[in-house]
């Protein structure tokens, strides 16, 4: 089954589908993924967290922020790339307002306050689809 | 919802249930994850794979190895990471039989030959499950 490329437009369509994604930092030098529940605001990705691995990387680090889906049965499936850097959101940040608004419409699955939103600002998104034929 | 850690052998079992994960890889210092079909053998996690990001990495270069599972309704999931050194399975290597036969019953969804087989040596195991209540 072929892969395809997505535009730009359809990787975005395809990640406001999904309710959860993952968080690719790197960590000693490995590469490490979480789960995270997120949003998306003015072409920027909104995470809750509380103090961790993810949050240390809230000095503009590169990070990567993918969401994908697969059909068991069809086997086929999607996946959506977004490199970029995350900073943790501060008063300072100009968009303070919209970004916690819509970072307090978060609900993370996992418990713990998670009152730090990191925000994950695209520097490129690429996405992949299997098409049957 | 409280996240609890997994035990090794709990861990694994995960695993074996899924027929996709995902292999992230440093790129350029960003991390990158891809979704890949695999099996696992005498404790190493196989991908099969075609020339490209992921083969580039096939010689002792660290990676992780992730596959969750997520219920939207439930608002449930576990994580399960595999940090690891990854290379591309060979002849000299002693378990070649063993491995290429496990490889040759991955079924890609992706098209392609896919003719190479990554081999993913396990450095540490770790995983979450959210946990009602």
């Amino acid at each position: 089954m072929p892969l395809t490329s997505l535009t730009a437009e359809e990787c975005w369509q395809l990640v406001s589908t999904a309710e959860v994604g993952r968080l690719a930092v790197v960590v000693s030098g490995y590469p490490e993924m979480y789960p995270v529940n997120f949003t998306v605001v003015s072409g920027c990705v909104l995470v809750r967290t509380d103090p961790g691995v993810k949050l240390r990387h809230g000095h503009f680090r590169r990070v990567c922020f993918g969401v994908d889906a697969s059909d068991v049965v069809a086997r086929t499936g999607w996946s959506v790339l977004v490199r970029g850097v995350v900073h943790e959101l501060s008063d300072h940040d100009p968009r303070a307002a919209e970004f916690a608004a819509a970072a307090a419409r978060i609900h993370p699955w996992a418990g713990g306050e998670k009152a730090h939103c990191l925000v994950i600002t695209p520097v490129a998104v690429t996405g992949r689809r299997l098409v049957p034929g």
